[in-house]
């Protein structure tokens, strides 16, 4: 009952976080009762939780608990919490298992998910599960496992419902309701000829809405939303987010049906897209595992090739610098203002380069759209400069006289246009030789605009000073 | 026929740019066809297209086009492709459209999409609106519309299906027949009992596949995951994406039904969430509009308090600089490598914030993870720095000569380590003080890197030089 209630209380505070955290604090109670024999208090706690849940549960047990709670489920909801593991964890527990209990396990998971695990098994794993699959299941499997990571084949399940255009909408319903076990979803069912080609989509919804003897062919939606498996699988979730379709209908190059991307699939597809533009735009290169799972070394890798190229990078600040050592020596207080000024034109650039990555990204502008943007981008930047010149030239007064202040208003509109202009122009740079845009990384944008920061403004401090 | 060929082929392009581009060509098409009284031509082009296309097509418009073109559509059509327009287009094109002819368009709207374009509306508008409406819609209308933007409420609709616990599993697919005009969703189904109390939740999916005489008491899940309608937005969105629902069911403090939130609903929020995040890990204000829509003063104001406020960060950068301005005078070469260095704490700095931000937003780190991490942290702060202080000190020696080099060096590691520890800490203050972690930008970082890393610098300098 103390497990129920805490469990139970997650819902209501759908909070992420709190939930890992309970289910360390459940695994601890499961495991006790596991010591106890009182595997019918465990089962009747399942009974009464989501898969995904207990899915948490069961990568927060020990080796071997973990197995016994699985096997308290029946086969169809193992398959299904199967399904709910990070990969790591899947490929784990599956190793363990018992080769003919595993093929019956795989028997029952979705077409999909069978797959990828298939694919992260290791060769003999491999090997010794498929001969004891059926002709069809191995035929499947091999086929789904075939495609490349960023597919949308990859991401697709061959396990849809179908139906003949000349069924009445009676019929339909009730093949559907044959098809219920083993398909995916049956709210869209997908109508195709002899040769396997798509000819349309009808929705539960529409069947039961029309008439008993309508036929499908009458009913169904004949140009249907459909990607190629050979696809992106960033553009099927696009797609399935645009039109707001529960799932998207997947054909070969000969514009046979061979699978589909359901929408809570094409949901996780969008939010390892996040993470991969995120890192996308970071000077920190991906990594495979969480934070708190890589391993030092692993972080080391993934930082020291960017923090290495900076600082090359800021060589040519230091070269720069070094070049105009006699006006700085001949004028110290230039120094006061060299860090202001240097990262004035770096956060302009960053600036520039965050609207434009994200603009770019949403659709809101086109690389066609560069010259338009341009104009106002050097009215905006001439507009932040001259704020910002006003602000410094008073403190170069305060500093370093009237020659001073002169140096660092001239300096600072100069740094901030050219700051703006490279930030906002390098994503469209990127865009135009087919790089991701978010790539153009604020401290790529950085670096390039410190190093033209140093020599704009001794250039005008020599020439002014000078005179 | 050419104007159909130009948008089938959006589909097998998939590409979200391919489509903008393309609509406004077809925009051109249409309002040629509208001079020539082409209409019927129009309709029929209409009725191949998806909704959400038409809906960007209408946008591309002149005005007055655009409403002969929302007219050729039939009454379910309108109210639902108004739901694809974007907010501003929505509002825009409904204060054109005469009264009666909105009230019965908002009528056949899904109920939140017509709460929210109420919302929209000035006054004016709603109070010649609302007496039009019957009484029903009229409270419908206020009640979702009284929710505040960020919560639940406000992306709920209320237009659910729903079955008593008696009924069959037949009588449950008849009773749900008879809503699917009216409900968002037939393919999960509400039980509610006499004081709407949500009782549980039942799929059509299990629906048919129950015997016909199983009471929906027997089949359906007792124990349905729901939110509260005052809770925020995101967590249901989270819950939809971790259990795979197609909707979530509301409830209001008494725990009656309110309302539900359908998965493409969640996907939008998911996406406004994703945005929202990315400006606040910037420099750059939210702005309302695209980038594209803006207006000059409005990327202005987003952008000038964050140049400003980080100018004074700099400040206190050449204020340190300053202080040393005698040992700087005696070794001019110390300044080839400030630029390096303190790019190097930055850039050390901001890849520790990029890790721990992500890594705090995913879950796969907790806020209580904090210790473990920081030890972590030190070690492969160290390994960086003292790989970089070797390249560096190398430079150091060619440039300057072995005192210069050592400074170099020590100064390396130090300000690398002091770097990623405030990249790695600083999102962890924030979540403990419960702001977003995403908003221990970058260049905040970097500025705070900066200040410690001239002062680190130029300290070791002063010990080791003037020994």
């Amino acid at each position: 009952m103390g497990i129920q209630t805490s469990l139970s209380d997650i819902r209501i505070d759908s909070q992420g976080e709190r939930l890992s955290f309970d289910a360390s604090f459940i695994a601890v109670e499961v495991a006790r009762l596991l010591r106890e024999d009182q595997t019918s208090a465990i089962r009747e706690f399942l009974e009464t939780q989501e898969l995904a849940d207990i899915a948490t549960l069961i990568e927060e047990l020990d080796e071997g608990d973990d197995l016994t709670v699985l096997r308290l489920l029946d086969l169809h909801d193992q398959a299904e919490m199967l399904g709910y593991l990070r990969a790591s964890s899947q490929v784990a527990l599956a190793t363990r298992i018992p080769r003919r209990e595993l093929v019956a396990l795989m028997g029952a998971m979705s077409h999909d998910e069978r797959a990828d695990l298939f694919k992260q098994l290791d060769e003999e794993a491999q090997e010794a599960i498929l001969p004891a699959l059926s002709k069809a299941e191995r035929e499947d499997l091999r086929r789904l496992a075939a495609y490349e990571e960023w597919t949308v084949g990859s991401v697709m399940t061959s396990d849809y419902a179908t139906l003949m255009p000349e069924m009445t909408s009676t019929q339909a319903i009730e093949a559907l309701r044959a098809q219920a076990i083993e398909a995916e979803t049956i709210y869209y069912a997908y109508i195709i000829d002899e040769g396997r080609k798509l000819v349309g989509v009808v929705s539960l919804r529409d069947l039961l809405t029309a008439r008993p003897r309508q036929r499908v062919s009458e009913i169904m939606d004949r140009e249907p939303i459909w990607m190629r498996a050979d696809g992106e699988q960033e553009d099927a979730a696009r797609l399935i987010s645009r039109y707001d379709l529960l799932a998207l209908p997947v054909l070969d190059n000969n514009d046979r049906l061979v699978g589909i991307v359901t929408a809570d699939d094409a949901m996780d597809v969008a939010e390892e897209e996040v993470t991969e533009d995120f890192y996308k735009g970071s000077i920190v290169q991906p990594i495979e595992l969480s934070v708190a799972e890589a391993t030092i070394a692993m972080l080391y890798k993934a930082r020291i090739f960017w923090l290495v190229l900076l600082v090359f990078g800021n060589i040519f600040s230091g070269a720069g610098i070094a070049y105009f050592e006699d006006t700085i020596a001949e004028h110290l207080s230039l120094l006061f203002f060299l860090p202001l000024l240097i990262a004035s034109g770096g956060n302009a650039g960053t600036q520039s380069a965050t609207l434009m990555v994200r603009a770019l990204a949403t659709g809101d502008v086109r690389p066609a759209d560069f010259g338009k943007l341009l104009g106002r981008e050097v009215l905006i930047a001439l507009a932040l400069g001259l704020t910002m010149s006003l602000a410094v030239s008073m403190i170069g007064v305060w500093r370093g006289g009237p020659d001073i202040a002169v140096v660092v208003a001239l300096a600072m509109v100069s740094i901030v246009l050219m700051g703006a202009l490279i930030g906002m122009c390098l994503p469209f740079i990127f865009a135009k030789f087919d790089r991701d845009p978010a790539a153009a990384s604020g401290p790529l944008v950085t670096s390039i605009a410190d190093v033209l920061g140093v020599l704009i403004y001794f250039t005008i401090a020599a020439r002014v000073l000078e005179i």
